[in-house]
């Protein structure tokens, strides 16, 4: 059993002023498990708050190689963490284990790419005009600028991704790669699992010299709403549900000082099935999306929600196809009774609308999530029903048939913001699809082409964000070293001596970065 | 007289449905302009923002090559109004012709730069992470991400820069640029300037075969909330009061779906007066400032409201100086009735002030702004006084004396976040200056050195933005090439085939740009 203390990370310190006690459970059973954890007091959210200010001014203007190492010493530690603590995560979430042996392998590995990043210096954004003393009518002065982290940076992580989307996972890795401190909110579902990983970023803190501080974990609940609110607080990253999301965006709104908020929240991540392709394996393509649908019980932002294709025999021999596979899909545990009680009420929902009807999948009853397909009108895309564009976390999805591609239009451009869109489609089927493309490109942040939403790769390319309500600021991504944007801001220095320059804006280019001088991409020195 | 209609722009035609008709006046005598102006039905605001959606899937698909087109035209256009133009906006805004000339040229190169900024390419954040079919566990699939425009933009200008922050000023022309049609609130204090600027956006959408509805304009006041809360708009960008630009902030973040805010607000633009540089130029110093105050009435953003230094013989000497320099300033009229009440309001609130003394200037009465000097305790400043932190919009400025460095450094920790910030200093001041500067660094966008913040170069390393309240988001900039950003979303593409992909993106890397492929910076084709 790991030394669990169950106490709130403040300034490189454990306190545990409080005294609410709140419990991790078993996901499978239900039961509490044997660890207490303090629910943070108001004074002890404002002393986390406090902590990453303080080590703010240090952290950030430390070299970028700096945070770097620190990064790769907390992926070291991750990839560290032994069967016993990928047991305890499997314990508190029901995921397999696996799963959460390649998740820690993601979630070091997004460390290390950030580390990269900072590396590569292009997150810096440097831009040099040089001084142009003769110029008439008014000389030019010279100006420099680049980027620098606003300031610590409040984290909620995701239930369905304990490690990759939560203690250790993008917006935290993010942020302190733009050189923010972060205060991480714990997420009631997997506190054994947020401790461990909790305690190897401050092994890794402690290793590489980061200042106290710039790492701040804070257990219970309720807790969130003084974080965010908290004046020091200067932006917000969040993985969960549209309402809990967009209770975070009103309250960063209404603050004396608005911040930024970044959550990714909802969306039904359409799959549109072309005529060419069904024609060609359709059965392989109901196989395939099935397991999409029922892959970690369709606890995943990407699940795909909503199938849609034009009338023709071999729709309707695919729609046969998939209710079979369907129907043979076992139940699954979810990650916690919450998300299966969410789950139970939108298949409900689904199951009570006049438009929708039910095509496969047991009654939903027990402790497990059962599989389910339904069939809705595309006169309930096309006007805009908001049953069809909420998102249902679990393991099912909703197909809709369309009389032909003037109504799939019509049936696509009625959906809200995703945070990826899917054609399956043939050679054939692209000929003409320049139009879909481009309605899909207005609606999601990440485009695919015969392969399935769920399985989001950590790279320089991707995007895992998009329009409202997929996330509440589409010109973010919370997956991928685009991620790093959000919480940088751009500075500019007018005729500051190489003295007092970031080394990124020195003369010499120090750090040997591409920088634009007078409107050309350069490594050169001045 | 040049030939006004007043009528509103929508889609490419004029539009008067509604009955309520608004007047712009002289800025010096208060009489009503021989124009009538009809203030936008909500009916209009709808179609207004309607015309723009309309515009936009066209729009944001051109070639970034034939959008830089477009803006090459406006700035012909804008270059080809003549003295007739100039004489009009004299009236409108009582700026001097050698200022709106400037002006003029300032607007046209700022199109011609965003432009450039098109066909360079950089914009687009192209990044390119190739398939790794072998890869283990699992193989990458081919990704690859760029930019496109968020969708249609409301652009609300300001009174004290009618062209360069205006109708065609630089939200106009970097939101035009990311590809989104533009439905412009022109301002009340110079509607006949906004007329014929926007009669040249028109004239050059049709001589390059813009789409109708590509540029938008709307009259009359309390129609811009309209036009925020319409569901198609996309982005707002604001130039103007810290209680106009929240409210536009606050509609927006109400929304069904939020739409982000770029609001340039309320800065006071600090000035640091360090001892050497009193002890070596006090005088001339005492000089270059006052002209920065009074320049253009103080109607800049950028006006320098606070300048502080540390006591010594030398500050003595130099408020001195400043006093009798402040006394020698003329009155002079404010670009309209409301600029010089807020102004008269905002000297009153300082005169009336126990912590704040005044030490030059005439009373303020009759129709123009008398240019004032004030000193507060640095008290004030340390204890977050909030009228120290108020902008006064004009020819005012405060004076604050500190006992040493390290009060200097808990005074201008007490501000609020800034536009600019500005170091008068000799290489002795700077020697131990690092801390100062990294203060500085989070409290302002543009550090300046040995220069004043009235002026601000259009170019790419420019950032006219800040922490709140300077603007909403500090992560924009309002002018330079970098505000393109604000407009611009990622999108991802999947396995996509060549021919689907934006030219961005094709292998054969078409437009020539700059890459990031594979985690390598290149303009190679793949």
């Amino acid at each position: 059993m790991p030394n669990i203390s169950g106490q709130n990370y403040i300034g490189g310190a454990r306190s545990a002023k409080g005294s609410d006690i709140v419990h991790s459970v078993d996901a499978s059973t239900g039961e509490a498990l044997p660890y207490e954890f303090h629910q943070a007091t108001e004074d002890e959210v404002n002393a986390a708050a406090q902590a990453a200010a303080s080590a703010y001014p240090e952290y950030r203007a430390l070299p970028a190689s700096r945070r770097a190492e620190f990064l790769d010493a907390i992926a070291d530690e991750l990839d560290a963490l032994g069967d016993d603590f990928v047991a305890l995560v499997c314990r508190e979430t029901a995921l397999p284990a696996g799963r959460i042996q390649g998740e820690r392998g993601r979630t070091s590995g997004q460390m290390r790419l950030f580390a990269k990043v900072l590396r590569r210096g292009d997150f810096l954004g440097a831009r040099i005009d040089r001084a142009m003393p003769e110029r008439k009518p008014l000389p030019r002065p010279d100006l420099r600028q680049c980027r620098m982290g606003l300031g610590p940076v409040a984290v909620f992580g995701a239930s369905n991704f304990p490690l990759a989307f939560s203690t250790a996972g993008g917006d935290t890795a993010s942020a302190l790669a733009a050189g923010c401190p972060v205060v991480f909110k714990a997420h009631s579902g997997h506190m054994v699992t947020a401790e461990c990983v909790a305690d190897a970023v401050i092994r890794a803190a402690e290793k590489t010299g980061m200042p106290k501080g710039v790492f701040n974990m804070i257990y219970g609940g309720g807790v969130g709403e003084w974080l965010v609110k908290h004046p020091l607080i200067q932006a917000v990253g969040f993985t969960g549900s549209l309402r809990g999301g967009r209770a975070l965006c009103d309250m960063a709104a209404a603050r004396a000082q608005p911040i930024p908020v970044f959550a990714e929240m909802s969306s039904i991540n359409p799959v549109v099935l072309m005529p060419e392709a069904l024609k060609s394996r359709g059965d392989s393509v109901a196989n395939e999306l099935t397991a999409s649908v029922v892959m970690g019980c369709g606890q995943f932002c990407t699940n795909p929600g909503l199938v849609i294709g034009v009338r023709s025999p071999e729709f309707s021999e695919f729609q046969e196809r998939l209710v079979g596979f369907m129907n043979e899909q076992p139940a699954q545990t979810m990650l916690n009774a919450g998300t299966l009680s969410s789950y139970t009420r939108g298949v409900q929902h689904l199951q009570s609308h006049p438009g929708i009807s039910h095509l496969a999948g047991q009654a939903q009853q027990g402790s497990q999530a059962q599989p389910q397909l339904f069939k809705a009108d595309a006169k309930l895309l096309i006007d805009g029903d908001p049953l069809l564009q909420e998102e249902v976390f679990g393991p099912t999805t909703v197909l809709v048939e369309v009389n032909d591609k003037a109504e799939l239009m019509r049936a696509l451009s009625g959906l809200h913001g995703q945070l990826t869109a899917t054609l399956i489609a043939e050679p054939a089927d692209l000929a003409d699809a320049a139009d879909l493309v481009a309605l899909l490109e207005q609606k999601a942040g990440r485009l695919l082409l015969n392969g399935y939403p769920t399985g989001v790769e950590v790279c320089d390319a991707m995007v895992h964000g998009g329009p409202y309500p997929a996330t509440s600021d589409a010109r973010g991504t919370s997956v991928g070293t685009l991620a790093i944007d959000r919480f940088l801001r751009p500075v500019c220095y007018q005729n500051f001596p190489d003295a007092l320059l970031p080394d990124a804006l020195k003369d010499a280019n120090p750090l040997g970065i591409k920088r634009l001088v007078d409107g050309e991409t350069t490594d050169a020195a001045l």
